[in-house]
């Protein structure tokens, strides 16, 4: 059995999978070169243009690379890539290829020339679109150009606490009925 | 039996508690008026100093008292204010006393004259950073200059999904052992 298919998702909806805060696994690409990072710090930041802010340290490899290239994917990985993030966020990509060493299927993105980790369940493909703070913070204002998720309910998803710490989401409950009808 | 008592949290942790992605409670005041509303578009951006960034729409009559001020309060409440997180979430409080109808019990910071939620599990006072991309997308970069939580565990917290839906902080586990010492 292969995996579960993909399908496209409307690039304004990408707060159902990010706003809970996962850990993500952001992917880039520039000039023969490629690499993974695991990623906390992000926020959604509009729906139309899809925004989405992500603090990417210059001390990680990938800032270079999407730096340089203007483009990344984030990936959403379920709980059973949780001991391959950490691992993936314990090394540098500078010295490795980390696709190899962790076995990850990778496949370019349909808009953006980042590869797209097909082992997890919902990729985002981003174009940089401010880059105002990346001076002063590693603060990127990408755009969501493309979005592919698993139809159905999300994965079990991590969400980090620091000091090697990670809560897995629990149950969903649904609140419908105490919101106004413009608000959902 | 009182509220369990609230310590003094060091400011360079936060992380421990937001990068998760719950739910907060924004509380914010100026010239005689208070506010408070639902945020879910939050990230850590540093640890020293603490820099918590946040999307505060200017559809938000918080937006404007934040902006007047230069302050407000994050509160990080547990499951038992999910409810009432929405309520606050889906009026404004530009024609209504929020904490009044909600039954919220206040005090100023003890940094920031914003009002702490007392019934919340933490409190973290901030001070305005960097306004730079207020103007264009409502982003405050903040500065914890304070932080109060009860002592032990977090609470089960609330990380909302869009359309209604919330999903409810589930098990924690701990993978310290695949972190490299300077990591954690």
């Amino acid at each position: 059995m292969g995996r579960p298919r993909k399908r496209a998702f409307p690039v304004e909806n990408v707060r159902r999978y990010l706003e809970p805060g996962p850990i993500l696994l952001l992917t880039s690409a520039h000039d023969g070169e490629r690499d993974v990072m695991t990623l906390g710090w992000h926020t959604v930041m509009e729906f139309s243009p899809s925004l989405v802010g992500c603090v990417i340290s210059r001390a990680n490899h990938s800032h270079h690379l999407v730096r340089s290239s203007s483009q990344c994917v984030l990936n959403l990985p379920g709980e059973a890539l949780l001991d391959t993030a950490v691992r993936i966020g314990n090394c540098s990509g500078s010295e490795r290829d980390k696709f190899a060493e962790f076995g990850l299927n990778a496949r370019a993105g349909s808009k953006v020339a980042a590869p797209r980790l097909l082992d997890c369940h919902a990729c985002f493909e981003c174009q940089l679109f401010d880059d105002a703070l990346v001076e002063r913070y590693d603060f990127f204002i990408f755009e969501v150009v493309a979005a592919q998720a698993i139809p159905g309910p999300p994965p079990r998803t991590f969400h980090y606490r620091g000091e090697g710490e990670f809560m897995l989401s629990g149950e969903s409950v649904d609140r419908r009925a105490l919101f106004e009808p413009w608000m959902l």
